[in-house]
């Protein structure tokens, strides 16, 4: 029998569904589906990312049944949610599965549609908070944030612990003066939804937050134990089963709302590597090489783009047309086999417009 | 025996090559060939104008030979110029060949790719400019100024003659400032290309100012008077041939150059009609009406494009891609099979940068 790992399990979200690189994503091809850079996707990258740590553990992914197609083939388990109830019942069922077959080792919650620009520092990162995480905290690895970004939500550190800091508090997305002065004060981190804890941390915060999930989740554990598969792989169809009918009966809600913002014995470790959420077509700039004119171009054949007198635009190209852009600066075009997209970079966001159109009038194309 | 007709031939100048709306025209689909409002191309919109008067006359089109696949089926006789001579051998190769069928009559020279908006006031005005045609003058149709436009030649109006003016001078394209003040004086109008005379008339400017093309002409003249075709349908090969042999010594002239600057006897009529050269895409709003937000839809099905806070564009597409623009104004969006052009409409000319680009790396495309 082996002792309890210090390694880490890692839990990959990847059930997201965003619009906003349509018209590249869609729903049955959603962003962690995307090259955006690298010649891999955004969740290869994410799982390559891991996998250094997880060579002797196990790499979950957790996603709905409409992305079967698409994730079932990565070098990862797919964990199933029989339906998209938000994130804490999904961690939940991801965490009780990497623990049942790991028991004891710390578990790492990561978005699949992230950037990580230096690998080494953040395998770093995760082996600091599962060290935090073996001793029985919850850790969260939050972003130092360097714009007044008001898209995301912070984190309000507090006093230091260790290497990171005891969480003051988790923060809602700010409006922008408020965020020109969490940028300021220096005490404020972005939540990029990083986690590491046990299982033994985790349920001890559902048994108080979300106590209506214990019972489904000891009876998922019950037929688990019962049934003893080798791995997730091979769990039997009862497991399956039980799963379904139990999630069903889970609340809805996400992580931060369920377990973060009220929870005990919470941490932040600001992270030491450079990031992205990546969130909308401008972001393309960081993680790609512009050209001397500031033109970031994503296509196959980057030759078969022309730019006269453009600078800082963003171009995506699926098809071999020659495209030509003279004049114009700050916009992202992109053009996919069925739809063409032109929207200044500042305005990114309202893509949605686009996509709320659609879903009215043209579903099949969203 | 029939007297001289005063019914006019038609000579429509075919064989422009321009590239302004690229990617939608090629050198082998030129403008005249596209359909960019009403449903029919430019060339057939010309073809129709003049079909009224030319009822039991004629209508010739000269052009090259490499739009022959593109334009022999047209509703008139094709005249192939053997070469690209400039505008002074083509319009004197045509006129004589028109004359030949219907000697005296008057001869009207017109572009092929221009917008005309009112039809009856266009021929009431080739009515009035084809009796002074009768009466020995070279008679343009002048377009009065809307505009300081620097993109084409003026005419200025000396004494009134008629329903005209006497002809003081043909000026070149001015810079903005003498466009402006030619604006304000109210004495210059638009040098439209369009011309009427009698082949006698325009024979007898040729002999003073482009001597070296009489020879040519009369031998011409010589083999279609000698095999005697009854059209130029059915005219022979030996027609043909002295054509392309004779036509090699022509000088390369524009008839505004070789004839028109120095010659005599020319007056202006003003035109009555509504009227754009269609120069580039932005003067698409020329001739096809904008949606309340300003935009002009070039496409199949206008249904497949939505605009969001974006007003003043121009799109053309040629595929059935959903097109979203969102927050953008004032620029030209165009798509082809095998092309994308974003530019904006204040550089509509600068579709130029992109044609010597390709000219040079991939001449396929132009």
């Amino acid at each position: 029998m082996n002792l309890p790992s210090n390694k880490p399990n890692f839990l990959i979200l990847a059930g997201g569904s965003g619009t906003r690189f349509w018209p590249l994503s869609r729903r049955a091809n959603p962003k962690q589906c995307l090259e955006l850079y690298g010649g891999k996707s955004m969740l290869e990258h994410t799982i390559d990312r891991v996998k250094i740590q997880s060579q002797r553990t196990q790499r979950y992914l957790v996603f709905g049944p409409h992305l079967v197609d698409k994730l079932a083939d990565h070098d990862a388990l797919s964990i199933i949610e029989p339906s998209a109830r938000n994130t804490a019942p999904a961690i939940a069922l991801g965490a009780l599965i990497a623990d049942h077959f790991d028991p004891g080792a710390p578990i790492v919650v990561l978005p699949s549609d992230h950037f990580v620009g230096d690998v080494e520092a953040f395998s770093d990162d995760i082996n600091t908070a599962s060290k935090f995480a073996k001793k029985g905290k919850i850790v969260t690895i939050g972003i130092p944030p360097t714009r007044p970004e008001t898209g995301f939500g912070y984190i309000k550190k507090g006093d230091a612990f260790s290497e990171g800091f005891v969480v003051d508090r988790f923060v809602e997305k700010p409006d922008f003066a408020t965020a020109v002065n969490y940028l300021a004060t220096g005490d404020y981190v972005w939540n990029a939804g990083m986690f590491v804890f046990t299982y033994e941390t985790l349920l001890s915060e559902i048994k108080k937050q979300l106590p209506g999930m214990v019972s489904g989740l000891t009876k998922i554990k019950a037929v688990l134990t019962q049934t003893a598969p080798k791995n997730w792989e091979v769990a039997s169809d009862l497991v399956r089963e039980t799963i379904s009918k139990e999630f069903q009966s889970f609340e809805r809600i996400s992580i931060d709302f369920g377990i973060m913002e009220n929870g005990e014995n919470i941490v932040v470790l600001p992270a030491s590597f450079p990031w992205s959420d990546l969130g909308h077509w401008a972001a393309m700039a960081d993680v790609r090489t512009a050209n001397s004119e500031g033109n970031i171009v994503h296509r196959n054949d980057e030759e078969n783009t022309f730019f006269h007198a453009s600078q800082n635009n963003v171009v995506s190209v699926s098809s071999d047309r020659f495209v030509a852009i003279v004049g114009i600066n700050d916009v992202v075009l992109v053009e996919t086999d069925d739809a063409l997209l032109l929207i200044p970079k500042s305005k990114c966001q309202d893509v949605r417009e686009v996509v709320s159109y659609l879903s009215e009038h043209k579903s099949e194309l969203i």
